[in-house]
């Protein structure tokens, strides 16, 4: 393995963490904050760590997708570690397990939180869970390509460990471009977001903090009604843009490129809306003798389908109290997320599509054994590698959820609580129903099960496979052979040496 | 499509259903009670029904896996529309709807029940109900191959279709035999059973019904505390026949044919056996506190484990007041199921070993793209059909579980009952949790759902397919093709003959 090349990415996440948190610093001094100095302490020995650690360039700048994993998995850790730090000493989350949990659950853009109150916290500390949000939503790998010079070959393995969905790179070939490109479309909705709110009446600390939230498909909110203390108006701005943050950007990309044709041609983005609207039309018939009129139960239902399906979590009204149908749906849209290439988590409209495909296709092959009838997605085939792919991230998943639920099960919480904790952060969702709802808190869990439900979130966001891998005996075999190696060449030369001794 | 060899395997159900009712019917009799009548008639128009069917048989005895699916598809529809007709003209259960129920529940072997209390029923009633699971357990179809002359390779399509468990035939290349020696050693093993049971004072009527119930991993009891108002010698009978019945049959086959060997090497069997440890060891623990003593707690960790794992659906107490553990954990057993090749439900322990260790050696193949590593099951390698399609069972099994899920949740029960609900039935089991645990009923859910949830009791039966592809319009493709057929030639003659009449 080549540790140099993990070793210098992991000092520019140090660099570029240290110059992110010069937002939230900024925020304090403005308003007149202690927690600004911390943040800016803090963000200043990030900075100087890791160009202590990146001053020398390793000579091979190859790395390959085992390089990737480990990077892209320690990145996220570190980012964590570091970014919880202003939480503890500021006291605002003092006991470290939640400090982590919650950056956490920033960072991977899933927005559960253990705070039973945001309203006490400082705005440096609201500005830095929120702005956790928007850096994870395109992920901080994705940024370093755009500006690390890497050898050919190797982004698409750092790209594959951290993006959203069954396939990656599909846009262009040059891979610093695509990364550019998607950053550049990110920040241009954000900013939209931002004017569309700010011309709605938000105060523009709450709109900056807001947008970061549903940009990175997050769900931290900055009161403890979360959007519902906003006007109609702003609930259905956040609506429409938590939506077009669930697309996959490709659909941006083609646009931005007038390839208009291509764009409509993308069979997961119709689907994604397909499913929206036919949720929100059963939710609103369902939930419309709890509201005032139509209208009322079309603005909570939109909200909570769009909050849910791109699984960024925000709530206008306490969901948990919705009659069982709507409920229900609500749990399964946790499981579908957004679109691939999208800020959001979830299994993804895309494996759901190959994933009903090939169910559909095999009932077909039961019938007729001999047919051979391709899957197709967008109008073209797709191989046998994807659709065992994503088949094999179903039991994967399945996995890590239902040993997540027995170790939870463990605090003797409900079923209910449970399931959807877990269904909540390795979707990276946020609220859940009963115990974790959204008018409740994840504080409730003991210190092993949230450690759970942190791997949860970063296995979710990092699509299973990198986070699960960093703890592969064989990932490290080669670290371990050469240790081995190294120890035996150590016994080796002191055994001869004694022999050298006991001659003299 | 051969019609007529469909029609004639009808028949033949028919018949044999005529003389399996004569076993209620006999009962009602000793009993001096008026439902035996009733039973008698039914018995015998059923039988009459039957041979007026089969009077001539079809010239070409051949068929293939479609007429495999439909006739098993519509053979147990059939068995259980005549099955319930008693239950109606007793007047016990007067409801349609329930009484298909209850005779579904029956014959799959689930075990779900609409009664709230069953102690009120006739003996011919209760002896029925207990039968059908027997009857059920082992498949009607498996003994008509014993008994009806089909053409070669026709056998195996029946079999296939209606055989729990990824793999069938490996037996023995004649079906036949294979067929005659699965029954037998399932009629030794519950007449042991009864013995068993009988040895430890258990009134011999209660022996019977409850030797039937965990032959077929069924689950109805004949009382309203099911076993737990019997001795705990008595529910340790029953704890280790119900494991025993959830072994893989063809241990039992290769004990008989003293090939120790083979037997020894069916890694789905150790594999059972462990998971059945294993939940005893941590449920016992968790339970604890709410037992007298050590042993109390045993006997019902080991009881439920049992029950729930092959899928027969008994209670001695109710464990929807156990801690959350036990619950998951029960919960999680429900999916588990029994072995392949046994008479319980569930997903079958053998796809779950396919299943994780095709994920195992995902998580291999992650890192060494170029390694191949063929998954082996008893020593030998799994090829990758079967992986396939263990795979798009589970696909299968979620779409069916979701789509059930939705339909169930309109009628406004809790997420915890309707999860529970669709769990016990998919997989075969009977009590769920909440409002349909153990000492409640399927009673409280609209007519709709009922049928949603006879829709899955079969589904699970059937190992999904012949039932789904039930309602797939290219099963029935040559026959509307023949149809419309018939139709334009029919047409066409009309035509030819007013322009006939048109010239005169």
């Amino acid at each position: 393995m080549n540790k140099s090349i993990v070793r210098y990415v992991l000092g520019s996440i140090l660099k570029i963490e240290g110059i992110l948190l010069l937002l939230p610093a900024i925020t304090g001094l403005i308003y007149m904050e202690r927690e600004g100095l911390i943040y800016l302490v803090i963000g200043g020995l990030s900075s100087a760590l890791g160009l202590l650690i990146t001053a020398h360039r390793p000579k091979d700048m190859v790395f390959y997708l085992k390089e990737g994993c480990i990077s892209t998995a320690l990145s996220w850790l570190l980012l964590s570690f570091v970014g919880c730090i202003p939480f503890i000493l500021t006291g605002e989350i003092p006991h470290f397990v939640n400090a982590l949990f919650e950056t956490i659950s920033g960072f991977t853009t899933t927005g559960a939180s253990i705070l039973s109150s945001v309203e006490t916290l400082s705005h440096a500390s609201l500005l830095w869970r929120s702005f956790t949000h928007w850096i994870g939503g395109m992920g901080v790998l994705v940024f370093l390509l755009a500006i690390i010079p890497l050898s050919g070959g190797s982004n698409i393995n750092l790209m594959r460990a951290e993006s959203p969905g069954p396939s990656v790179g599909k846009l262009v070939p040059r891979m610093k471009e695509t990364a550019r490109n998607l950053y550049t479309i990110y920040f241009i909705l954000t900013l939209l977001e931002f004017i569309f709110l700010v011309s709605g009446h938000m105060p523009v600390f709450d709109a900056i903090c807001t947008s970061f939230g549903t940009a990175g498909t997050g769900g931290f909110g900055i009161h403890d009604s979360s959007i519902g203390g906003y006007s109609v108006y702003l609930q259905w701005v956040v609506t429409i843009f938590m939506i077009l943050f669930g697309v996959n950007f490709n659909a941006y990309y083609f646009l931005l490129a007038r390839q208009f044709k291509k764009a409509w041609e993308l069979e997961e983005v119709k689907e994604y809306f397909g499913i929206i609207l036919i949720a929100i039309a059963i939710i609103t018939i369902n939930i419309l003798s709890l509201c005032e009129n139509v209208f009322d139960a079309i603005t909570k239902a939109s909200f909570q389908v769009a909050s849910i399906i791109t699984t960024t979590g925000f709530s206008t009204t306490n969901f948990d109290t919705w009659p069982g149908l709507s409920k229900t749906l609500l749990v399964l849209l946790m499981f579908v997320g957004a679109c691939a290439g999208s800020t959001g988590g979830g299994i993804k409209v895309s494996r759901i599509i190959i994933g009903f495909k090939s169910f559909v296709r095999e009932s077909f092959y039961y019938i007729h054994p001999k047919s051979v009838r391709k899957i197709k997605v967008d109008g073209k085939p797709v191989d046998s590698g994807m659709i065992h792919s994503v088949n094999i991230y179903f039991m994967t998943f399945i996995w890590i959820f239902v040993i997540s639920l027995i170790i939870l099960s463990i605090d003797g919480k409900d079923l209910v609580t449970n399931f959807t904790a877990v269904a909540a952060t390795i979707n990276n969702i946020g609220p859940g129903l009963e115990q974790v709802g959204p008018i409740q808190n994840f504080n409730l869990f003991s210190d092993l099960s949230k450690c759970v439900l942190m791997f949860d979130m970063l296995a979710g966001r990092l699509e299973l496979y990198p986070l699960l891998l960093l703890f592969h005996p064989l990932m490290w075999k080669d670290v371990i052979d050469h240790r081995r190696h190294r120890f035996s060449t150590w016994r080796r030369k002191r055994l001869m040496e004694r022999q050298k001794k006991k001659h003299h």
